[in-house]
């Protein structure tokens, strides 16, 4: 059994009608009209695939079709279609519509699981896997105020797409409720790729930890105060930014560690900064790895602070934890795939997924595919038809191993 | 002859009505109500030393008395009494308070010079010397569209000031039009302090030269970029701070460096920054060593560039030629200090000064007072009332010793 990989490329070309961008992207901020109206053909696909797919409470698009077995949970599989700002083509996209072809392909073959199955379109991933956290059980009431990129708030976004945010709570799920969650994306980096494999097996979601750091020195006349009286806090975030490179690339792993924003102050050309307030952000898939590499980076920042006459302080600002995918999604998709031919690696996702939310729910598995130069979040995105022709075939043939297997 | 102590500190004091504020300090933006206000009374001590003051075209506030013999050029001393946002209440305004002083007890002691006299108020100092500049003729008709921080714009400011812009022009010197300039001033730096030392004889302003600097890298996904993958602009931009550190420091001297600045896009802590821009500033006495430096630093940045996968591009944002101060004036001062009994020491001004742009126009003196912790440019700005008085004193000494030098 194989996908028509022509169909599937084609629908995903299809989906640029909805903020495609001059540049070649695609701008389709989760709960926007475009977003809307993507969600529109996308259903249509999902009739066309046998389904009947309904909008829940929390403005995910979710098609259900019943399985052999009537006590079992279901298999559920899809992704988003929403993306960042003036963002590419294949992020979400890639896995809606090889979740659909599944679907299309099961009933084409005359073929019924043991398991229900259920394909998601999940609601504004990208603004904060607001649908899928919804299900899981992440979400909070009042989250429901908060202002997204569209322009409307998460409440009068979901609404917007047909949910009912007064309900929101009714869209709950507890763990064991599914049999397991299944995502193909694009990798969003450059390994597969560099290394030349058709399939990545994704070992989990990492954590992420980020905080605010305070560095504090004294503010002072940048023609007057002499090199050696200064307490510049600029020089001692450079010298914190060019440490915690150093701490996280100084062990084995493919931990990460990142400082991408910087404010000083006051901010002129001829003050010397008094104060520094920059962005830490760590990866890893073990929590422990990333709590070990925050005590060393803090110890070592104590000591610049020595050195230049500085303190610095710490806020936390955003917590995810790490999200292991099953072992034996693992094993699944890594047998199908090799079923087929095709060469496969296991690596962690750096990036947040639907499917770390899912985690909470039951035993999930994903699926990457190469992403040319590694680029994601742009318009430059790109993955080649033939892989996505693979990656739907893998999602096609894990979905049938877990039926069975589960 | 000594000047009035009692009534210098008194007045000095008296300045406080106009924009003091609940720290402590003052806050009088060059062509802003408070700044006008203040000039006023300084216009009412002026009449009070037996001088006529004027506003000239510029703004500036001018009182001149004529001298014994015609044929020579004025001897020129002031400061300024506009602050920065939230300044102190030390610097501009101690000269301006001590040189109505000298005007003051020579007109008491019926001491009439060979040269005229005349005592200087620049206009908005602190806003760019502009009223300074233009007397020595660098400034540019363009600046009067220039919006200040006092809401007006340069134009509008010296207006209101009683000056006359459309006539600006008129208010230019050429070079041999003064016979000395002579300026006290507070250090705004801690040396004089730290040395035990009463009098600072200026050997110069410093040039400044500031760039901005641009570090290109690549933007990217913060969570799928392995380390060894990023060409972040972050990274760089804090290997060049902390390098512009070493190199500034590596060699003898009383040069500085600093980086004021930074803004790095698109500047998420989730995102690897692409780009960073930076400020640079370097300052020195010697216009050679500022440009050594900055060799030195290109060369070096662009090892940090190929280290990191990033370019650096500078753009000039201002330049400051140095001004050194005349070799006789500084022999003058330093005379009439020790004959005061006050210890010296020769330093360079590390902070600009009108007095800068008066070295375009003839010899220029200038006279340091410590500054109470280095501090300036805040409410905490602090001189001692003897050291003050001190200071009067010397400019009163070197008053006399220039117009019987010259």
């Amino acid at each position: 059994m194989r996908v028509d990989g022509d169909r599937v490329n084609r629908r995903l070309a299809a989906l640029r009608q909805f903020g495609g961008t001059p540049a070649g992207g695609t701008h389709r901020l989760g709960y926007s009209d475009e977003d809307k109206a993507a969600r529109g053909l996308v259903a249509a696909w999902m009739r066309e695939a046998g389904l009947a797919p309904e909008t829940d409470v929390a403005g995910n698009l979710v098609a259900r079709r019943g399985g052999g077995e009537s006590t079992l949970k279901p298999v559920v599989f899809g992704s988003h279609v929403d993306s960042v700002p003036d963002g590419g083509n294949y992020d979400g996209n890639v896995g809606v519509v090889a979740a659909i072809e599944v679907a299309h392909v099961l009933r084409d073959r005359g073929v019924t699981l043991r398991h229900p199955i259920e394909v998601v379109v999940w609601a504004n991933e990208e603004g904060g896997l607001f649908g899928s956290r919804a299900v899981s059980g992440q979400f909070e009431a009042a989250e429901l105020a908060h202002q997204t990129a569209s322009g409307r708030t998460v409440g009068d976004g979901i609404a917007f797409l047909g949910g009912d945010p007064s309900r929101i709570a009714a869209v709950r799920r507890t763990r064991g409720d599914i049999a397991a969650y299944l995502e193909l994306h694009i990798e969003q980096g450059g390994r597969l790729e560099a290394e030349r494999v058709d399939i990545g097996v994704v070992e989990g979601i990492v954590g992420i930890r980020q905080w605010d750091v305070t560095v504090t020195g004294v503010s002072n006349h940048a023609g007057t105060t002499p090199m050696d009286k200064r307490q510049d806090a600029m020089l001692a975030a450079a010298r914190f930014i060019d440490m915690v490179h150093r701490v996280v690339t100084s062990s084995p792993g493919r931990q990460v560690g990142t400082v991408g924003r910087l404010q000083a102050r006051p901010g002129a050309p001829n003050v010397i900064p008094g104060t520094v307030v920059c962005s830490l952000e760590l990866r890893d898939l073990d929590e422990g790895a990333i709590l070990r590499l925050y005590d060393r980076i803090r110890a070592e920042a104590s000591r610049i602070g020595s050195a230049t006459g500085t303190t610095f302080a710490y806020e936390p600002l955003h917590v995810n934890t790490p999200a292991p995918s099953d072992p034996e999604m693992r094993r699944v998709i890594d047998r199908a795939a090799r079923g087929l031919g095709l060469s496969t690696m296991v690596m962690p996702s750096g990036a947040g997924h639907d499917a770390q939310a899912m985690a909470q729910l039951g035993p999930i598995g994903m699926i990457f595919i190469p992403s040319v130069g590694g680029i994601s979040h742009s318009p430059k995105e790109f993955s080649h038809p033939a892989d996505i022709t693979n990656g739907a075939n893998v999602l096609l043939a894990a979905v049938l191993a877990a039926d069975a297997g589960r």
